[in-house]
C-alpha cells in the first residue's frame, strides 16, 4: 500500500526493454555490455544474467565494488580516479577490471601503483566534449599506449566513446547523424592502430544511438544503460515510446488548489531529483499517467509536474479534470530522469509487491 | 583522506550560524523552532539542544519519526499526508506532534482517525502560492476550526506561513518587502481570531526573511532551516555571505581539458543534486573555493561548475589558473543547494575527521 513517495517498477516493461536491446546487439553481432549505473541493483542485474549477459559497465569504483560480488568482467566508464587506487587494486585482484584512460598522468600512476592485471581502454572524445582524448591527438594516444605497453600488468584492448551529445538531439535523424560521426571517428582510429593492435575493440554506448541507430559498422561492443527503464528525457529525444518507460513515482496527494488548477503531491526534489525538460508548456519535471493496479496507463494530457521543492511537487491539472484528484489518494508520475530518481529513491517496488534494493 | 566525493562540514561555521540565528530569535522574543530538513542529523540537532532549543520543525512524517527519539515537540511543516495516519498516530502517542492543515478533507479525516492528542496549525498562503489557505477564505478557515474544536483530541494553536517566494528576491529590500506582506497578512488573521483564540500563535519561517529582516511584529515563532549550512542560492538571494557557508563538496580531479579551459571532477548530479542558479556567467551548479586543511577559503574568481552529469562535474577554470589543478588532486566546491546535497550525500565529514550521519 502506497503511503509515501514510492518508485514503482513495471517488471514486465523492464524485462522487455532488456530483451529488446539484447536482441538488437545480437542481431548486429555486438558484444552487449550494459551500463548498470541506471538501476544499480544486483537483482535487476540478475535479469540480464538470465538471458546470457556476462560483462557489464559501471561509472564508479564504488559501483564496481558493489557488482563485483556477482560479476567478474566490469568496465568503469569514467576517467580513472587514481585517488581510489587501493580499491582499484582490490578489484583488479578479484575480477577482470577495465579502466578508462584519457591522460598521461593516470596511466603513469597506474603503471607504478597497480599491483594486478587490468585492461586499459582509451576514452575518446567523439564530439560530446565532456571527457575523452581528441581523436586527432595522436601524440597523446601514442604516449599512453607506450606507457601501457611497457608494463605487462596493463593490457590495452581498444577505444571507448560516449556520444552524450545525442541527448541534445530531438529527432531520429539527428541522433543517427551524430552516431554516424562517432562511427567515422572510431573507424579511423581502428584503421590507424589495426596493425599495432589487430584485436582492438571499439566500444560505444549512449542509449539514444543504441535505441535508434541501425548501423553499427566497425563497432564491437555497446554499453547503453538508461534503456533499462527509459524516461521522459529519452522520450523527448526520441529513444523510446511512453509505453516503454518502466518506472513511475507514486506520490500522495496532499493539497488541491482549484483556483490555480494545481494539485500538490508529497514527491519533491529528494524523490525525483531536479532534472527537467524544456517544453512548449514550460519546464516539466514529470508527467502524470493513468493509475493502474498491474502497471500504469497512458499519459494524462496536459497534466505535469511544473515545479519541485524539497518534498513538494506542484502538478498542473486541466480544470475539467480536477475532480479526479482527491486528498488522501495518490497519483503516478513518469520521471524526467530515471537514473537520478533511482539514485534518490534507493529501492524499487514492483506491482508484485517485491521491494528491490540497490546500491 | 579524500578519495571520492565527500561532503565536508565546517563545524565552527555551522555552530556560528546556529548561534547567530538563536540570538536573533532571542533578541526579538521569538520562539526558535529550527527546521531540521536541511541537516537531517541527530548529531547536528544536538548542537541546537546544547544551547537550549527544545522544539523543532521537519517536513515529513519520516523525519519526525527519526527525530522523535531525541525531540518531543515536533512540527511537521508540510500538508498532512493522511495516508500516513498509522505513523502519525504512533508519533502522537509518543510526543507533542504539530500538524499543518489546509483543507477540510484532512481535518475531517484526522477527526475520525486520530487516536491521540495532536496540535493543529492552519497553513496559510502568505504569497508563495504553493500550498496554504488563501487568507481571505474565512469560510474554509472557520470550517476547519469548527471541525477541530468539535474533537477534544485536536488542539488548534495558530497560523503558520512560509514565504518561499523570498527565494525569488535578489536584494535585502525585496526580501523585507515580501516579509512585511507576510506580517500584514498574519497580523490581520491574529486580529480576526484573537477573541476566539486569545493564545493563538503566528509562525513564520523562510531563511531569507529570518536572516535579513529586523521587524517581527506579531510573530511568535520562527522556523528557518537552511541557515544551518547556507549555500550559494541563499548567497545569491542575499541571506548570507560566502564565508558563512558551512558545507563544501570535495571532488577528485579526473581530467583536465586545457583546450576548453575545463577541469572534470568526480562529483555529479548524484552528489550535488541538480539545483542551479542563473547568473551572468550562465547556469552555475557550484563554485570552487580555495582549499584548506581546517576549512576552505574564498571563492576562486570565475571558477565554477557549469554542468553536471550523473557522476561528472564540468568546471570552468580561467586559462591562467589551469596549472593549479592536477590529476589525482581534489578541489572544494560550494553547493548551490545544501539541503539537496546533504540529501544525496547522506553524511557529513568534519575537518576533525568525524563522519556525521543523517537520515
Amino acid at each position: 500500500m502506497i503511503t509515501k513517495p514510492t518508485l514503482l517498477l513495471d517488471k514486465k516493461k523492464c524485462k522487455e526493454n532488456i530483451n529488446t536491446m539484447f536482441s538488437k546487439a545480437k542481431k548486429h553481432h555486438l558484444e552487449f555490455r550494459p551500463h548498470f549505473k541506471t538501476h544499480q541493483s544486483l537483482e535487476i542485474g540478475s535479469w540480464f544474467k538470465e538471458i546470457g549477459v556476462t560483462k557489464i559497465t559501471v561509472s564508479s569504483v564504488s559501483m564496481a565494488e558493489y557488482f563485483s560480488t556477482q560479476w567478474n568482467d566490469i568496465t568503469i566508464a569514467f576517467p580513472t580516479n587514481i585517488l581510489e587506487i587501493k580499491s582499484i587494486n582490490a578489484l583488479a585482484k578479484k575480477i577482470t577490471i577495465n579502466l578508462c584512460i584519457e591522460n598521461e598522468e593516470s596511466i603513469s600512476f597506474l603503471s607504478t601503483h597497480l599491483k594486478y592485471k587490468a585492461t586499459i581502454l582509451l576514452k575518446m572524445d567523439v564530439g560530446y566534449h565532456r571527457t575523452g582524448i581528441n581523436p586527432d591527438n595522436t601524440n597523446l594516444i601514442n604516449t599512453i599506449l607506450d606507457i601501457t605497453e611497457a608494463n605487462p600488468l596493463l593490457n590495452f584492448i581498444g577505444f571507448l566513446g560516449h556520444a552524450g551529445h545525442t541527448y541534445k538531439c530531438r529527432t531520429h535523424k539527428a541522433i543517427k547523424e551524430e552516431h554516424s560521426k562517432s562511427l567515422t571517428i572510431m573507424a579511423k582510429l581502428k584503421d590507424q592502430y589495426a596493425s599495432r593492435y589487430p584485436n582492438l575493440i571499439i566500444s560505444l554506448g549512449d542509449t539514444p544511438s543504441c535505441s535508434v541507430a541501425n548501423d553499427f559498422s566497425g563497432v564491437d561492443e555497446i554499453r547503453p544503460g538508461n534503456f533499462v527503464f527509459y524516461d521522459l528525457t529519452q522520450n523527448f529525444i526520441g529513444s523510446n515510446s511512453i509505453a516503454q518507460i518502466a518506472v513511475a513515482l507514486a506520490c500522495p496527494i496532499v493539497a488541491i488548489h482549484k483556483e490555480r488548477s494545481e494539485v500538490i503531491v508529497y514527491g519533491g526534489g529528494v524523490h525525483f531529483s531536479k532534472d527537467r525538460i524544456e517544453t512548449e508548456e514550460g519546464l516539466v519535471f514529470g508527467r502524470v499517467v493513468e493509475k493502474g493496479s498491474n502497471s500504469w496507463g497512458d499519459l494524462i494530457p496536459n497534466t505535469y509536474v511544473k515545479s519541485l521543492s524539497q518534498e513538494h511537487g506542484t502538478i498542473v491539472v486541466p480544470k475539467e479534470d480536477l475532480d479526479n484528484y482527491k486528498i488522501g489518494n495518490y497519483l503516478m508520475v513518469l520521471p524526467v530522469h530515471s537514473c537520478m530518481a533511482g539514485n534518490t529513491m534507493k529501492s524499487y517496488t514492483t506491482f508484485e509487491g517485491e521491494i528491490i534494493s540497490r546500491l
